[in-house]
C-alpha cells in the first residue's frame, strides 16, 4: 500500500509543503471543496481541500459523510482558522462508499443512548474517539506504573471452580447441551462429565490466585476481565468489566494505601499529558452536558480541574470508625436526608455517605481503613481490636468506591477460624491455605475497577459508554 | 513497613558496604551459616550469612527450605565463588515458617508433571521463576510495541452471543440453574429469561470486534483471553488462552505480514535483553532437558541460538502453492514418511509437513500465505485467482502455527457471497457487515497466540507450563 501518514503524527510534525498521503473517514464535505477527514488517530481532523474544479463530479458526489477515502497532495500551512495545516488534494481516492441516506451517523448531534445501540460505529465520533484513547492510555500507563516497579504482570484463570470468594454471584461455563445435561443415577447433574469434571464458573476476581504468585515472585498484578451476574441495571455497573488487582508480599496496609494512590495519580497525570486534546475536549463535552442541568447540580470544578485536584492533593485518610462519627454528626443525618440514616457503628456504608464523605466532607478522595470484619471479606487481615480488619477502599468523587483491597491475612489459624466462622469450606482452597502453610508472610493487594477508573478521567456518566461493547442484563449484542 | 531492596536491584546496583533489609524465600540453609534467598525478582539467589554463634539456636531451627525470613545487614562483596555480593546479616526474622517435613518443594529436581499439581507453589522455584518473568516481559513488549505505533488497546467482550466465526468449539455462559432451565411452551429452554436475554458464549476471538474499532480508530490490539472446548489433550493446546489480534485499517497482505515479523521480532529482542539471566538458565535446562534424548533429536541450536537466528534472519515468505510443491518433492513425501502424504493442492498442511518447512527446508520461520479459500474462514479477502484468499500464517520452528491472519474481505458483495455458500447468518453479523456498508477499507489482521510465543521464547516444551493456572479437559484446579 502507499505510504500513509496519520492525521496525529502530520498535525504534531510542524512541517509544510511536503507530499502526503492521508487515509480516513470523511466526517463533513463543505461546498464540494473541504474534507473533515478523521482517521481516530486524534480527536483532530484535518482539512483536504479539493480541486473541485478539476474533480469528476461523479467522484466529488462520492465524498460523503462517513466514507473512507486516500488523499493525496501537498501539506500547507493553513489560512483558515481552527487548523494550522491542511492538504492540497492532488489525488482522492474513495476507498469505501457511504450512503448519506443510510448512513447512521449523520453529522449531528446523536444522545449517548441511540449510539449504544450503533456501538460498532461510535468509534467514528468525536466523543468516543476520545473516550477509548483515553482508556486505550490509561491501560497503558497500568502496565507501565507496575513494570517500572518490577511486578509482574500474571494472567490469573478466567474460568474458575471455585466460588469461594462470595464477591458475587457468577456466571456457569459448561459446554452441556443446557436442554439435555448428563446426569447421575440419583438424578443431580453429572459435572464428572463436563467440560472441566467439575462445575466452573466465570471469576470475579484473580485476587486468590494472585496472591499464590506473589507468595513466590514478591509483587504481581493483574489486569483481565471479570464477571457478576447480578440484574444491575445501573450506570456503575456492568456484567464483564476489567481489573486490576495487584498483589504485594511483604507490604502492610499502609504500603498498600500508598501504591492505590500513587497509581491513581500515575496514570492520572499520564492520560493528562498523553491526551491532553481528548480530555480538554471531554471537558467542553461535559460542560455542555451539564449545562441541562439546574446550576445547584453542576460541578464546581471542570473535568480537568478536578483531575489536577486529584493529583495536587494527598487523599484523605480516615478509618471507618472515624467516618461514622462524621456521618452521625453531618447535617444531612441530623435532618433526615439520607435515606439511610446513620445510627451506628457496624452498618455498611451506602453510597449516598461515601458521596456525603467525598464531595461534601473532604472535597477530595478518601481512603477508609479498618471495617467492621463482619461487612468483609474473610481472607482480611483482622486487626488487634478483633472487630476491625485492615481493608481500605478509595472513594472517589461521583464515582464511589475505585479501589477495594486489605492486608491480606497471613495467620493461618486466624485465617482457619474466620472461614471456619463464616462457612467457607476449606478443602476447596486447599492451595490458597498452602501458601499461609509454607512462607506465608505479611502482604496485601487491591482491586481497582478499570471502567470506574475511565469513568472518572473522561468524565461521562454511563459505565457502558467506557467499554467498546458493554455487557448488561438483556445485553450481549456485537 | 521497612523499607526493603528486591535482589534483583541489590545485584545490579554495585554497591556494597551498606545496610540493607532483603525480604524473600530461603532456598536452602547450609551449615547452619549460608542461606540462599530468593524473592521472585531474578533468578539468582542471594546469599545472605548468618551469624550462629550469636543466633538463638530456636531461630535457627526455623530457617527452613521455603521459609519466609527477613535480614537486615551489610551489603559486602563476597568471596565465595557463584556471586558477587552477599549480605552479613546482623538480624534474622522468621516471617512464616516451612516445615521441611510436609514443603512439597524440597531442595531437588522436580518433574515439570509434578509442579504442575502444585502450580501455586511453582512460582518459588529457578525454571517458573523464568518462564513467568520472560512471559511478563513479553506481554508488556507486546503493549510497548503497539503503543509505540500509536495502535489503540481495544477490550473486545468475552462472553458473546455470536458463534458465527466457526473457529471451534465453544463454552456456553448462563446464569440459569442448569438442574432446572425455564422452558418455553413448546418445551425448548427459553434463553430469553437468560442473563443476556439470548444464548451467550465464550469469545473464541476478538476479531470481528476489533475490526469495528479499526473502521474507525485505524489500528487496534486485543490482548485478552479467549477460549475453545476442544477436548485436546496435547502439549500446544488449552481450553482458556490469550491471544493478541491487531486489526489495521488501510493494510494490505503484504503490511500484514510486515507487521507481524516486526513484532516477533520486536518482542523476542526486548525478552532476550530485558530477561538475559532467565534466557541463558532456561537455555541451560533445555540442554540438560535434551541431555535425556537420543543424540538426533536433540536441536541443533541451543535456545538463546535459535532466539538470535530468528531475529537475525528474513522471515522466508511463500504461498501455500508453492509450499505445496515442496512438500510434494520432499523426500519424507517420496518416502512415504510423512503420515499424511502430500498429493495435491487443496489439502490442509498437517503439523508434519508444517515442522518439514521450517525445520527442515527453510530451516527458519516461514510465512505461508494464499491458502485455498475452502480451507479458511469466510472473512479473508477473496484473491483475484477465484481459488485462494489473502490469508497468512507463520510458522515457527518446535511450535507450527504461531500467527494467523489475512487481509479482510472489505467488499460487501463478495463477502455476503462466501457467507451465504457457506451458511454464515448474515443477520446476527449484521454490525459486520454494516462496516462494509459504510466507509469500508481495505484492512487486515491477525491473532498471535501468547502462549505459543511464550513456549518459543522459554523453550518450555509443553503449554501447560507457561500459563500460571492451565485449563485444559478435566482440569480447573486453582
Amino acid at each position: 500500500m502507499s505510504q500513509r501518514t496519520k492525521i496525529k503524527a502530520l498535525l504534531e510534525s510542524g512541517k509544510t509543503d511536503i507530499d502526503v498521503t492521508v487515509k480516513g473517514w470523511v466526517r463533513t464535505f463543505r461546498n464540494n471543496q473541504f474534507i473533515a477527514l478523521n482517521d481516530g488517530s486524534t480527536n483532530n481532523t484535518l482539512q483536504v481541500i479539493v480541486d473541485f474544479e478539476n474533480t469528476d463530479p461523479t467522484l466529488l458526489k462520492r465524498i460523503t459523510t462517513g466514507a473512507a477515502i486516500s488523499a493525496t497532495g501537498k501539506l500547507v500551512a493553513s489560512v483558515g482558522k481552527g487548523q494550522s495545516v491542511e492538504v492540497k488534494a492532488t489525488t482522492i481516492e474513495i476507498l469505501g462508499d457511504s450512503d448519506p441516506e443510510k448512513y447512521p451517523l449523520q453529522p449531528k448531534k446523536h444522545s449517548l443512548e441511540f449510539l449504544r445501540e450503533i456501538a460498532h460505529l461510535r468509534f467514528r465520533t468525536n466523543t468516543f474517539g476520545a473516550v477509548f484513547r483515553v482508556r486505550n492510555t490509561l491501560a497503558f500507563a497500568v502496565h507501565q506504573f507496575f513494570q517500572e516497579r518490577g511486578f509482574i504482570y500474571l494472567h490469573t484463570p478466567i474460568i474458575t471452580a471455585s466460588d469461594a470468594e462470595g464477591a458475587g454471584e457468577t456466571f456457569h461455563v459448561t459446554n452441556f447441551d443446557i436442554a439435555n445435561p448428563p446426569k447421575t443415577e440419583s438424578g443431580e447433574i453429572d459435572y464428572k462429565q463436563d467440560f472441566f469434571g467439575r462445575s466452573t464458573n466465570l471469576t470475579v476476581s484473580g485476587q486468590l490466585e494472585g496472591e499464590l504468585g506473589a507468595m513466590g515472585m514478591s509483587d504481581i498484578y493483574t489486569f483481565g476481565p471479570t464477571f457478576r451476574a447480578e440484574n444491575s441495571n445501573t450506570t456503575r455497573h456492568l456484567a464483564e468489566f476489567w481489573m486490576i488487582e495487584p498483589e504485594m508480599a511483604f507490604y502492610d496496609a499502609k504500603d498498600n494505601a500508598d501504591l492505590a494512590e500513587a497509581l491513581l495519580k500515575y496514570v492520572i497525570t499520564y492520560a493528562l499529558d498523553k491526551n491532553k486534546d481528548d480530555i480538554e475536549f471531554l471537558t467542553q463535552r461535559l460542560l455542555e452536558e451539564e449545562k441541562q442541568k439546574p446550576q445547584n447540580e453542576r460541578s464546581e470544578m471542570t473535568l480537568i480541574e478536578k483531575l489536577q485536584f486529584c493529583l495536587a492533593n494527598d487523599f484523605e485518610r480516615l478509618t471507618y470508625t472515624e467516618a461514622i462519627d462524621i456521618l452521625k454528626d453531618s447535617t444531612p443525618n441530623k435532618k433526615k436526608k439520607f435515606q439511610y440514616l446513620v445510627e451506628g457503628w457496624g452498618t455498611d456504608l451506602q453510597s449516598e455517605h461515601e458521596r456525603y464523605l467525598v464531595e461534601k466532607h473532604f472535597k477530595k478522595p478518601v481512603i477508609l481503613t479498618d471495617y467492621p470484619k463482619e461487612i468483609k471479606s474473610f481472607y482480611m487481615r483482622q486487626n488487634d481490636d478483633g472487630k476491625t480488619v485492615a481493608a481500605m477502599d478509595i472513594l472517589f468523587p461521583g464515582i464511589g468506591e475505585i479501589v477495594g483491597g486489605s492486608q491480606r491475612e497471613e495467620r493461618l489459624d486466624r485465617l482457619e477460624q474466620r472461614m471456619d466462622e463464616i462457612g467457607i469450606p476449606k478443602d476447596e482452597l486447599w492451595w490458597y491455605l498452602d501458601t499461609r502453610r509454607f512462607g506465608g508472610c505479611p502482604h496485601a493487594g487491591f482491586g481497582l475497577g478499570f471502567e470506574r477508573l475511565v469513568l472518572f478521567v473522561t468524565g461521562m456518566g454511563n459505565i457502558r459508554d467506557v467499554i467498546p461493547f458493554p455487557r448488561f442484563p438483556k445485553n450481549a449484542e456485537f
